[in-house]
C-alpha cells in the first residue's frame, strides 16, 4: 500500500484501526442523551426568543440562561471540554474518540456550545493551554474553560489572498514595552458576541525575517481602544447578528508585550498546533451535517407525492440516496483515517491527511446538502428546514482555513516527493 | 439533423437565424445607454437608502423616487414594455429581439424595472393582455403598464409538491356572484412590496374534471380581507425586504365571479401563455448573471496576488476561466435558439425548446457562480460583490416555475416520442 | 453514527479495525517480494512470446512454460491459493487481510494467476468448496487448486438485461439421470483458453418456482458434446486471445444429474457465496490499478515537458494528482471497510457495505486511468503503456457482477429501510 | 452580448444566423439519399470481407472495389470533394454548410470516404489547394482530388509534448538540392493503408530562427527510402488494420527540395490553414457520432426489460437521454457558430472559436457514448454496437490536433485579452 507519508514500520497497524476506544464508547452515549434531552428540546425555543430584538448585536431575552440550563447539565455530567486531546483539561480525549462524537455534535446547532466545545474557543484553547503562559492561562484560557466568556481569532485581511498566510500584512510594532498594532481584518466569527471578550490575532512582528518567521500572534483583548468594529460582513447576504463574522479595523491597539503568544516570529509555529485539530472538527462537524441532510433528503423524498408517486420513486433521487450514502461512509473513514493519524503519528506527520480531508469533505458535504435542497424544492432554501443554513456555513468551509486549492497543492506536492 | 420536434421544412432555416432583428440593434443600444447613464449611476445609492430603516416592509427614504427619475427616463426615451411578442404594446418585440436585451438586464439589478420589464409583472401583463376581459386591462393592466403598481403571482403551496401543478390544492368555490377562496400559497414573490395591488392565482375551481381542467386563475386585490401575508419565506436566510418572497394565508376571500381569467378550469391553458416566455426570460437574465460572474472572476484572478503569482497563473484557474466562456456561448445560443423557435413555431411547439433552456441553463449558472465565488474567497459571499446575490437567485431558479427534473422529464419524453 | 445496518453492539469496534493482521504482515511481504523476483522478469517476455502466433486461440511457444516457472515458485514457498477465509485450503486468510494483498496484485497482470488466485478461477473454487460434494471436489477442485486447470463461470446471457438475475433463460431439464441443457451465454471470461475445463453454468431449473427459487448452478465440463463457443466477444475491439470472453451456445448439452451444485433452485443461494467475495476482490485489485495509474500519471508529468515546463506544473495537473491521491485513500479505506464487514458480520450482513464499493469503486477508478491517459497524450491509449488495457478492463467492471445502477438500488433501499 | 472576439459591426448579425443556405439545402438531401442508399447497404458486407485475412495490412478480398461502387455513384452525382469552402474545387462549401453535412457523415463509418471527404486527405487536399506549387498539385492534388490515392500527415512524435508543437523535433536538413530527413513520428493515421502514397511531413528546418519560424512541412512519397514503418501504434488494443495508426522511423529520408511547402520556416503558417477546418469537421462529425450513441441508448432503454420493466424507466435513465439530448443541441449550436465565424471572419479570426468546440465537443461526446455503453451493459463494449469504436475514437479526439487542455488555455487567454 502507498502511503503519502513515510511512517515507522510499527505504527501501520494501529494507523488502520479506527475503533472507538472503548473507554470512550460511554462518553460518546452520553453525548448523544445529552443533546436528545437537554440541548434539542430548547433549540426551538433558543432561536425564538432571539427574534424580533431591536439591537441585532445583542441576544434576545432569556436566550442566552436557557443555553446555560444545557451547559450546567453538561457540565454537572462532565461533558465538558473534551477536545484536548493528552491533556489534563477535560478528558483528554484522542483525536480519533473526539471524531466520532464531533460527528454527533455536527447535526445540531447548539450541541458544541453546550459543551464548551465550540469553534474557535476550541482552537483558541488549545493554543492557550499549549503554548500560554502561565499568566495568559489564568487570565484568558481559565474563563474559557468555564464557558463565562467567548473568544475569536484574527487571521483574515480584505486586502490579501488568504491562501497564502505569507501575505498577512497587519503590523505590529514594539513601542517600548507595548505592541502596537495596526491593521484590518475581515470574516472574524463570533467577533459581534457580547461575550467575547478575547481576541488572538496574527500580525506581522518581523517582516525583515525569513517569510515563515515574519509573523506573530498576540492576544488582544476585544476591549482595547482602537478595536474598531466596522460591521459584520455576511454570508449569502445573512449577517449572523448576534454572533457575526467582523470586519474590524485595529487602529494603532496597543497592548502589553507580554500579550505574544511563545514569542516573536513564531506565529506560523502556533498555526500548525491549532489548525490541524481546527480543520479536523469543522471535517467532522461537517460529517454530521451532511447526515443531517441526507436524513432530511430522505424523509421528504418517502413523503412528498408527484405525479402519484413519492419522490424516491421518481427519477434518479434512490440513487443521490445511495451517493450520498457513499460518500458519507467514505468521508467519515478519511476524517477518522486523518484523526488516527494526528493521534500516531503528530500533527506535523498528519499534515497531509489533515490537507486531504479538508480538500475533500467541505466540497462534497455541499454536493450533498444541495441535492437534499432540490428535492425540497423551496422549501429547501427556506427557514422551514436547516438546509440552507448547512449549505452556506460548509460552502464558507471551502475557503476557511486556506482554499481547497492551497490543500491540494499540498497532498499534491507531497504525493511528488513520495515518487 | 435531428430535430426535438418535426416542423415545417419551410421553418428550419428560419429556426437557425438567430442574429438579432436589424431594427432592434438600435434599441438595443439605447438600451446599454440607459443602463449605463441612468442605472449603474444611481444603484449603489438606491441600497444604501434602503440600509436600517425601522420597518423593514416599506421602501426607504426618497428609494423609490430615485428609481421612479430612471423609470421617467426609459419611458421618455420609449425603453418601455418592450417585452411583448406580437403586440401592440410597448414595441412588439420578438422572443428573439428580446433574449438578446434581457441579457444585458440581468447584468444589473435594478434594469429590469427601470423599463418596467420585471418579473412577475412582465407575466402577468402578457396573461392580462392575451386574456383579459376590457374591464380587467383596464383596471389592472393600465395601471401596470404605466409602472404605477406591481402584482405578483400565487401558484407554489407549501403542503403540495409544485413540480406536479395538477396537485395545486388552494380551493375556489363560486358562492352567489363571488368566487370563495381557501387556501396556503407561499414564496409569492414581490407579495411584501407596498406596491403590489393585484395578485394573479392559481386556484382549483373544478375537482371533478379531469385533472388537466380542475384549475383556474383569479385575480385577487391584495387588499381583499382575508389575503392574509404570515410573513416572508427566506432564501438562504435573507428574507429580500421589502418586495419578499411572501408566505399567504387566503382565508375566505371573496373575489367577484368577473375576476376569473379566461374562464374556469382554463388555469393551465394560461399558464402556457405565460410560463413560455417568463421561463425563458429568467434564463437570458441568467446569462447575464454569469457574465457578471465572469467578468468578476476575471478581474478577481488577474489582480489578486498569492504565492508570488496572480490566482490567474494558478492551478486550474484560467481553464475554469476557458470553461465558463464556453458554457456561457453554448447557453446564450440555445437561449436564443428557443426564443427563436417560440417565435417561428410558437409557445407550444416550442415548450421542448424552453424545456431544454430552463433544464440547462440555471444548474450551470450556478456552478459558474459558485467558481467565480471560489475564486474571491470569503469576499466571494460577502456583500462586498453581488456573487452571493446571483447565486442565491439563480438557485432558486432551479425549482421555480418547474424543477429541473421535470424538464428533464419533458425532454427526455420528447425524444422518446420522436424515435 | 450511522450504520446502514444495525450490528449487534461489540461488533461495531471490530468492524472499524481496518489493520492488517500482524500474522499476515509476513505473507503481505513474501508476496511483494514474490512478485518483484519472479513475477515482473518474466511479464514482458511472457507477453512478447504471445505475439505473431498463427492460431490466435492457443498460447504462443514456451509461454504457459515461462508463467510455470512462477507458479512453482510461489507454490514453493506457500504463497498459493490464500484466497479463502475460513478455510482448510490455503492459507484460510480474512477477506481484510486478502484485500490488502489483491491490491498489490492488482498492479501487476501476471501477478494474481501466479498464486493460483485468479478471476474467476477462486470464485470457483470457493463455491466448489463451501458447496461441492466429495466427488465435485476431487474431480474439479483437487485440479483447481493445483493450478493444472482454469474454469469459466456462465452467467451473463444476450438475450435478458443481467442487471436483473431472475432473467436468466438458460434452460436446464431433468430427462432420465440427465440435465439437457439449451441456451446462450456471452461474455464467459477465460472460455477459449485451452486450460479451461470446467464452467459453472446458471440456468433455470424451475420455472415454476417462487422468482427466487428458479435457478441452478451445474457444472458443466468444456468437453461436453453441444458447448458450442461460437466466438470472442470483443472489449473495446479487443479479443482477449486466447483467454477470451466467449459467446457460447448450449445445444442440447447434456450431463450427469449429479452435476447440479447445492440443490435445484439454489442458485442465487450460491451467488451470495461467491459474488460477496468476488466483488470485493475486483475492487481490491482496481486499486491497485489507481495505485498504477497514478504512478504512471506522475512518472509522466513530472519528466515531459511542454511550454518551458514540466507538464506537472501546467493547468490543473497538480490537483488531478492531489484528487486521485484522496479518492484512492477513500476507496482503499471502503474496499477494507466491506472486508472487514464481511469478516465480522458474514456475506449475507455485509451485502450493503459490498454493493457500496462495487457500486463506487469501478467508477471512480476509471476516471483516475482515464486522466493518466490524458496527460500521457496518444502514448496513454497505445501499447506501451497498460492504461488503455487498464481502462477497458476496469470499465467493463461498471456492469460485470451487477451493473453499478442495481448496486446503488441496493444501496439507497438499504437507506430507506434504516429509516 | 460579450464576445470573445471583437468584430466588425455589421458582422455580428451574419454570425448569428446559423442557417444553412437555401443552396446547400439540396445537396444535404442528396447526401442523405446517397448514405442511405449507397453506402449503409454495403457497410456490414465491407467489414465482413476484411475478416480473417492472413495479411492484416492489406484489404480482404473485393473489400475497396465494393467501396469503389459507392465512391462511383457519388462521383457521378457530383456529391464529391465538397469540404473546401471559397474554393474552385468541389462545390466550395461554406465551412457552416459543410458542418450540417459533416454531421451526417459522422454516423456511419463510410459515407465520408465515399464522398472523398474523409480525414486526413481532406486537409492535406486543403494545404496543397491553398499553397502547393503547379507541379505539387498536379503529381498530388490531383490523384487525391479523384479519390486514387490516399495521404497522411506527421506531425505527432514519441519523444516530445504534442501539446506544444514547438518541441517538434524531426530534423530536416538541406544537402545539396536535397532535403535529409531524420526522426520518428507516431499516431499516423492511415499510413499503413497500402494505398497511402504520400505523407506531409512537419519538421524542423530552421533550428537558429525564433520559435515559429522554425518548423516547415515537407512531401515525403511513402516509397521513399528510409521511409520505415516500425509497426502500427494501437488505439485501446486496436490496431485499425489496414489503415492504422503507424509509427515511422524517418530515416536519411533525401526528397528534392522542391518538395517543401510554402517555403523554409513556413510550417505553422500552413498549420493555420489545415487545422482549423480540420479540428471542425473532427467536431462536426463528432455530433452525428454523438446522435448515433443517443439513437442506440434510446433503442435499448426503451426495448430492454429489467425488474419488471423498460430500462427507460429506471432510475436517472431519462434524465440522461434528457441532458444528452440538451448536451447535442448545445454543441450543434456550437460548432455551427464556429463554422461560421470561420466563414465571416476568417480563420485567424475564428481560432477561439475554434479552440471553444474542440475542447468542448469530443469531452461530452465521449460523456454520451460512455452512457450509451452502460445502458447496454456488456453489448455496449461488445463488437454487436459501434458503441466502443466511437468511443475509442472521439476519445483520441480529446488529445489529436492539441489536447484539450491547450485549447483551454487559448480560450482562456482571450477571455483575459479581452477584460
Amino acid at each position: 500500500m502507498n502511503q503519502i507519508v513515510d511512517i515507522r514500520p510499527d505504527a501501520e497497524a494501529e494507523l488502520n484501526n479506527l475503533a472507538m476506544s472503548r473507554s470512550a464508547e460511554p462518553l460518546m452515549e452520553a453525548v448523544k442523551r445529552h443533546i436528545a434531552e437537554n440541548v434539542e428540546p430548547i433549540t426551538e425555543e433558543f432561536f425564538r426568543r432571539g427574534e424580533g430584538r431591536a439591537d441585532r448585536w445583542s441576544w434576545g431575552p432569556g436566550q442566552l440562561e436557557l443555553l446555560q440550563t444545557a451547559k450546567d447539565k453538561a457540565k454537572a455530567s462532565g461533558l465538558w471540554n473534551f477536545f484536548l486531546p493528552d491533556s489534563e483539561i477535560g478528558r483528554g480525549l484522542t483525536n480519533l474518540d473526539y471524531a466520532y462524537i464531533a460527528v454527533e455534535l455536527g447535526k445540531s446547532p447548539l450541541a458544541s456550545e453546550s459543551l464548551n466545545c465550540s469553534a474557535p474557543d476550541t482552537g483558541n484553547m488549545e493554543v492557550l493551554d499549549r503554548v500560554g503562559t502561565p499568566e495568559q492561562k489564568e487570565r484568558w484560557l481559565r474563563p474559557l474553560l468555564n464557558g463565562e466568556i467567548r473568544s475569536c481569532y484574527a487571521m483574515t485581511e480584505p486586502g490579501v489572498a488568504s491562501s497564502d498566510a505569507k501575505n498577512i500584512a497587519t503590523r505590529a510594532e514594539l513601542v517600548g514595552d507595548e505592541w502596537v498594532i495596526n491593521g484590518e481584518k475581515y470574516y472574524i466569527s463570533g467577533a459581534g458576541d457580547p461575550r467575547c471578550k478575547i481576541m488572538i490575532c496574527m500580525v506581522k512582528t518581523s517582516p525583515d525575517a525569513p517569510a515563515q518567521f515574519q509573523q506573530s500572534q498576540i492576544l488582544v483583548p476585544m476591549d482595547t481602544p482602537g478595536v474598531n468594529i466596522l460591521g459584520p460582513m455576511h454570508v449569502f447576504g445573512h449577517d449572523h447578528a448576534p454572533r457575526g463574522h467582523m470586519h474590524i479595523k485595529l487602529d494603532n491597539v496597543r497592548v502589553p508585550k507580554e500579550n505574544i503568544l511563545l514569542g516573536e516570529g513564531r506565529g506560523f509555529e502556533i498555526s500548525q498546533v491549532r489548525l490541524g485539530p481546527g480543520r479536523i472538527h469543522h471535517c467532522m462537524r461537517s460529517i454530521g451535517k451532511a447526515e443531517k441532510a441526507l436524513d432530511l433528503m430522505v424523509k421528504r423524498a418517502t413523503t412528498r407525492v408527484a405525479f402519484g408517486k413519492p419522490l424516491i420513486q421518481l427519477g434518479k433521487n434512490l440513487e443521490l440516496v445511495s451517493r450520498a450514502r457513499i460518500e458519507i461512509e467514505a468521508m467519515r473513514l478519511m476524517v477518522l483515517k486523518a484523526a488516527k493519524a494526528m493521534d500516531v503519528l503528530g500533527n506535523r506527520e498528519a499534515r497531509v491527511w489533515v490537507s486531504m480531508v479538508k480538500a475533500m469533505v467541505p466540497e462534497k458535504v455541499c454536493e450533498i446538502i444541495d441535492q437534499a435542497i432540490q428535492i425540497h424544492g423551496a422549501t429547501g432554501i427556506s427557514e422551514w428546514t436547516p438546509l440552507a443554513e448547512l449549505y452556506t456555513d460548509v460552502r464558507h468551509l471551502r475557503f476557511a482555513d486556506g482554499p481547497d486549492e492551497v490543500h491540494h497543492m499540498v497532498v499534491g506536492r507531497a504525493e511528488l516527493a513520495n515518487h
